[in-house]
């Protein structure tokens, strides 16, 4: 696979909007016109001279630098468009075993210079972003520490080099008959280690839990030596190392080796599609499901929008009208809301789980029927597919940009609506609509997360689309923090989110994130500006 | 109730020891001689003069002082009953309020005195029995927020006052339609706030979680202000504050008022006792169905020692003898173990997770039959109340004590060998033998907690039958400490794990925990001795 440079994923896998999906968008935000890309090489050629020393561990090349400056945020998707990234690490290293790391903390330390841990660079908060420094700064690419080290199968616990990617994750773990069950939406690139770090979900977190349910314990290399997490199933005796570590996202340490909780590989997996005749209702049921505790693998509701917007995207124009005909059919309107469903296990374990979901659907006025089954399918072919669209609508002059967050079920609506309306509101003073629709996803007997997606049109210049995208995000986190909402349930802090960590955590849980973080690097040496914005103080 | 005070529970139960079941004891550790006990007169007559400053909130009452000066492990049992307490709290606090707690702590900065805070008093590892220290002590009883003070339905989470005990958590819950389901041993006594600060984990924890999984939010009064953790279902933003309070017992402050994750009440509840031929068929059987995710809410598996101590403790001798005649019967001979088991949700979950558990245990030679629902039942009916028989034992010069830790299900047999062997040959210098037998529960797919009862003879004085204590519980704690395992599964450190902790936490994981604590507490002036050993220093 060769990945883009400056995009999502594989470059050979193109996911093409369709002329009706094309048409809805510019229905809503009207006729886009692209902004001109830069090429590779006229970004390497901008890559000032590296300030490191020289290591054997230490690559300076132009590409590898460039390669690894940014993730995939918004900004970090103009940056690489524009050819204005600001930053370069000044070198990259690939080390192959945590002994490596160690040398290469203990050389940062000697010679005085930052350094910035990678995994799969998938970011979309500028987790991984340089800042500029007057010291030099090192990007740690975790990638050829990628190997299942040892599998447990009595205790069910896999130990992996921290950089092993997703794919890699399941693949070496299959082979075994085993499996991970972690499928956050950039589980093509994403790695174990950053999915620790940053305290990542993935989509059939409702069978497997959070990365926090299934990390067991490992090793982290620290500017104070090595921190080795002990994997025991549960504990009291004080607080969890494990829950300390998870989130740090670089700021006291890089985790090299992880022991994480496998299953055997389930006798069979499904995934269904059924509609819902409104959001009430979609809302009523999946809450019910979750506070039952009915076992089920992942379960997904979109709004009446994102379920139009899908049903665009997604299909040709054909397929729409035929499954639009049949919903029509069978009393669902405009107001009808998609619901995704997965049940995973033993095939009498999804049996009897598919009686008490359809029981609780269909008592809430659900559909499914002969499209339930095919329509299930073909999300789980495409369920990591949707990050490449941005590529196609990028190049018409569309950008699209996602947000999330977490809240309890009473709050649901309030801070759903808040969102949408601020984000359509958020470009009206240059008399420009945005396309914006939600799903919600992670469900919790007490709440669930919230994930909205926005479609804009592109400025005339990169540095005017950068400040729509400001107007749009910074008025959604701003109703996020104040409204009893998490700034991240999935996508974890970075730079981007840092200004808004105070109104969850408090001054004092700020001050503990603080206190931590100037113990274990009173340099601002590892990653500094993520997690915690630089020059604050709580004490 | 009228609470025992120096022993378990209310005065008016007793829980006898059956006549075979003394038998049992008296056949592997001889014929005890029981030492004299002291009266609460007597202890009351020997506590010195307060040295709190007055104020309107502290109670300096010889009869309060003593009731709050010891917990409920075996020391403090030694200390209640011989009358040498060592040391009493200086005075009790009543607060009602986090305000008046908040005035309480500002009050112990500006007077310079201690703190400790007191739950239901159900300690089994010294978390609040006072050292010797030159400041005064004052001991914040919480027992009057003891109140639900929320109920939001659709999100399914109370609020309650943190010294809100088992009893009064479920009730308030129950008039609702609601429970919490976190049933620890000491649950009649044992309070909310005091779950989380020490990370508990209940009898049901298959069900409903350990406390880490119903703490919601909450308020914590610490010397630097109110910490309010706001309730999120799950987030990737930075370590959860939630994670880091739990299990800090009283050193970073005290909880005033938690949310805690609710259910509705379950449409059924059932539990079941089975035997098993022998220990590996039913630990196998165990493994397969927790690995399997069969809903259940509960799960023990004794080994043969346990199996026939409580067969003979629980039963009278006829009951028992039926009991045996009927599984040898069945092909089970000494080498069987009961294996308990609960299933709890609607009767069609029941039923369909009876069905799977049915078919693991039978598969693996499990015998239930009759007996299953009957003695299931009967578990169900005593199932806080092997606490009182130390009572009843104690009088006849029989010591008990408990210890618990929990490991992956690779190193179970070797730990739970070790730890019996440990216990069993601990006295062998002074010709003393032990009687000890074991249980698995909290089950995860990664391991199990392992839970041993060791029954031994009082010596000839207190002093004596405290040395031959610290012979069986230091021994027993650096096994566990040596076996990647944890110092405790479900009680906490307290004062008497905490030179254990290392171990697990290493020197790194303890830098962690000094540094947060010298951060809120810098004068020790919390709490002190408790989680972390004074005068140690990790930097």
């Amino acid at each position: 696979m060769g990945r883009r440079w400056n995009g999502w994923g594989d470059e050979s896998y193109v996911k093409e909007v369709s002329d009706h999906g094309r048409a809805l968008i510019h229905s809503i935000i009207g006729q886009p016109e692209p902004l001109p890309s830069v090429t590779l090489e006229q970004v390497t050629a901008q890559v000032p001279a590296s300030r490191l020393p020289q290591h054997p561990l230490i690559v300076t090349d132009a590409e590898d630098r460039v390669r690894h400056a940014r993730g995939q945020s918004f900004p970090d998707w103009l940056a690489m468009h524009s050819g204005e990234f600001g930053f370069f690490p000044d070198g990259v290293a690939y080390p192959e075993t945590s002994g490596q790391v160690r040398e290469l903390l203990d050389f940062a330390v000697q010679q005085d210079f930052e350094v910035i841990p990678y995994g799969g660079g998938t970011s979309v908060a500028g987790h991984i972003t340089p800042q500029q420094s007057q010291r030099a700064i090192l990007t740690i690419d975790m990638s050829r520490m990628n190997q299942l080290l040892d599998l447990n199968e009595e205790s069910q616990i896999a130990t992996f080099g921290a950089g092993t990617p997703g794919p890699l994750v399941e693949s070496q773990l299959r082979a075994r008959g085993y499996t991970l069950g972690h499928y956050p939406q950039s589980w093509e690139l994403s790695t174990v280690g950053g999915w620790i770090a940053s305290r990542s979900s993935g989509q059939q977190s409702l069978r497997y839990g959070r990365i926090e349910q299934m990390f067991a314990g490992g090793r982290m290399e620290t500017l104070h030596g090595t921190l080795d997490i002990p994997t025991i199933p549960a504990s009291s005796a004080g607080p969890d190392m494990r829950e300390i570590t998870m989130g740090t996202e670089g700021r006291m340490g890089i985790f090299t080796e992880v022991q994480v909780r496998v299953s055997r590989l389930a006798e069979e997996e499904k995934f269904f599609v059924y509609f819902m005749p409104n959001w009430q209702a979609a809302k009523k049921a999946v809450r019910e499901l979750v506070q039952q505790r009915v076992p089920m693998s992942m379960m997904r509701v979109s709004n009446a929008k994102e379920s139009k917007a899908h049903a665009h995207l997604g299909t040709k124009e054909s397929q729409f009208k035929a499954l639009d005909k049949f919903l029509r059919f069978r009393g669902l309107d405009d107001n009808r809301c998609m619901l995704t469903f997965g049940v995973t296990g033993t095939k009498f374990q999804n049996k009897t789980s598919l009686r008490q979901i359809r029981k609780v659907l269909k008592s809430n006025g659900g559909v499914g029927g002969v499209i339930a089954n095919m329509m299930g399918t073909i999300w789980a072919e495409g369920r990591f597919k949707f990050p490449y669209l941005r590529e196609s609508t990028w190049e018409e002059g569309i950008a699209i940009d996602t947000l999330e967050t977490s809240t309890d079920w009473d709050n649901v609506d309030r801070l759903l609506n808040d969102i949408e309306e601020t984000l359509e509101n958020a470009l009206k003073d240059e008399n420009e609509e945005v396309m914006v629709f939600t799903h919600l996803s992670h469900l919790y007997s007490q709440g669930c997360s919230i994930y909205t997606t926005y479609f804009f049109r592109c400025a005339d210049s990169y540095a005017n689309t950068y400040k729509r995208w400001q107007k749009l995000k910074y008025g959604a986190s701003e109703v996020i923090a104040r409204q009893r909402a998490t700034i991240s349930h999935q996508h974890g802090v970075g730079k981007d989110h840092a200004p808004y960590l105070e109104a969850e955590k408090g001054k004092l849980g700020m001050r503990v994130l603080h206190t931590l973080a100037d113990d274990f690097d009173p340099d601002q040496r590892l990653n500094p500006g993520t997690l915690l914005e630089q020059g604050k103080s709580y004490k």
